[in-house]
């Protein structure tokens, strides 16, 4: 396991870009639409009960977040999931402020039955699905990624799926292997839906790479981090971050990824 | 009163970052997101009935607009705005294009019943509000800022409420203190959803400050003011004119709004 | 027919800017009501069925789009370009990944029985809609625009309407007489919604010039390879393509258009 590996992951989704259908929120779709299109993947936003199920079958994966859920949306979504599960194609659940409410407890744990490929939350959100009280702030976190790995590693076991949890450093761990990502720039909490927008990336990484899921995920984080890092580097404020940030995910080269990505692996006992 | 005062407001919200909900329209919601985080407060996007009560006691101010308003959409503001109420949450009304259809003035004659602590709309909207026909461009306003202070004060009073007209130049009046406000660029109306993004940034600085909400209201003006102003001289068109908003929004400090705010009280007989 | 022309119709936008009512997808509501500002129009989007058809009425023009489409969406759709049918307000049909399901094509049999005044699709769009089978990947084309201008003219002619065919060359056809413009960049497939924001601009442009709907439509497709190629000229990549194109469209001048603009007839046998 060295660094060495990721850039393969970019670079098959350079050459096969990978039709990534998104059900995601409001707030998130334009903006994840453009990072996976700076990436250099296809993306594809719909939701309607009437077809996501023909849609998944043709897509090479899904990425499901359910930032500013409600009724119909949630009958779409669990029609995907399934529809995902039943045909094989990865998928990828971001559980937004799972913790804050009731409405989102519920969906969230009908959805982990259709078996997610791999969770991305933040700490708030892992710790949340994994059991522990932690509302967090709105979309926000409140605690650190180290704080939610016994819980990440807990989950990633008991659903036998990928768990990445993004923060200052990021954590990726599918319980038997885990790294630990260093990157990012500190004005990216300062600019919304970049973690639904990494969720997208991860099922388009996924799905490009559908046989090394883990280390996929890990590119996708990488990804985030290099970028993040080079944006936050060029940005004078939140504002101009954003199209920095997707100038520095297009320009991104699978040799960066090999060579530039701070990583090391954790303990998994 | 003077401008010294305002400056209080930013500080409380840099220090204890509002969690702000925010049911906004489709087109807003992101960029009112970024607005927020760019400030320093904390978002939230969500509108379902099943979680909206929920929500809206968890947070600091509740911000509410209908600009792209259906039936579900209205039945969770309604419930948001009753628990509001109920809670002695402050919130925030954005009348988006009231005078424009009679959908949107049966719903907003609706939502006046569970007192908003703010009411901010652009001249027609405030015209149209207080009975006098003024239809407005859309969402974009065929009335100056004057124009509609009378209605403005009148409005306040009966409502018992803050009222803040945004334009040329800004008012912000309770019926008893009125302010007008100089700044902003010409480029603003050349960029969509800036309104939307105001009315959500006041919820967070009423929710920061909730004991003088007339001041807050007043502090998020200033705010827009002063960095439309900055980010209008760095800007090339509409397009270069976002980030740079984002970025001032994100500079500016207590200070600033103490010392470069230019306004004036208003007659308020 | 010489480019000569086409400076008149931005003049005539720029002039009295047409009220251009939107109903579009999620994804492209923001950048949709951007790109209308930026050119000098009045964007409005409301989509309720409640309150469409009285809007309409108020509309200079209709922009369509079923990007991500359910069932509300598609009862306030049918209503409103009903309306338009009704009172003779242009509109605009954007079949957005028409081809990928069944849901949208019943959806886009349905519409064209409204006559449509203008349709603007990417080649895979046109095909799929004249029945050729050709899903596109999600949103994106993988057919050329010429390798649809046969099925381009098919339809202009059976539905009586303007067909914009947009891609790295684009196609306006009204049946009789057709054009092909050059310009744009690369980067602009890597930018997400460009093709809806283009259908709005074209209502917009129809909208401000009722009497010449085909030139309307080059000149609005005529303003985005030009500021394509302006935008593309200074950006790094996507995300800076996005202000850039903002501002490219904001400074467009009708001299522009006469003297920039790179077109020629195409052959209509």
């Amino acid at each position: 396991m060295t660094t060495a590996h990721l850039g393969q992951h970019l670079a098959c989704l350079h050459q096969t870009p990978p039709l990534t259908h998104c059900i995601t929120n409001y707030v998130a779709m334009n903006s994840s639409a453009n990072i996976l299109l700076a990436l250099g993947a296809s993306p594809a936003m719909l939701h309607a009960e009437q077809e996501v199920a023909e849609f998944v079958k043709l897509s090479s994966a899904l990425s499901v977040n359910i930032g500013t859920i409600s009724a119909p949306w949630a009958t779409g979504i669990q029609l995907a999931a399934r529809t995902a599960q039943a045909s094989g194609t990865p998928w990828v659940l971001d559980p937004v402020a799972v913790g804050a409410t009731a409405y989102r407890q519920q969906l969230c744990a009908e959805l982990l039955a259709f078996r997610p490929t791999v969770i991305r939350g933040n700490a708030s959100e892992i710790l949340s699905l994994n059991g522990v009280a932690n509302p967090g702030r709105g979309a926000d976190s409140t605690a650190s990624s180290d704080d939610a790995y016994t819980a990440a590693l807990q989950l990633a076991r008991q659903q036998g799926c990928i768990v990445g949890v993004s923060g200052e450093t990021d954590i990726i761990t599918d319980g038997q292997r885990s790294l630990r990502l260093y990157g990012g720039h500190s004005l990216m909490p300062r600019v919304t839906t970049l973690g639904c927008g990494l969720s997208a990336a991860v099922a388009a990484f996924v799905g490009a790479n559908p046989s090394s899921p883990w280390m996929a995920t890990a590119a996708a984080f990488g990804c985030f981090a290099l970028a993040g890092e080079r944006a936050g580097q060029r940005a004078k404020g939140p504002g101009s971050f954003t199209p920095a940030f997707l100038d520095a995910l297009y320009q991104l080269t699978p040799q960066d990824l090999d060579t530039c990505l701070k990583m090391e692996p954790m303990n998994v006992a």
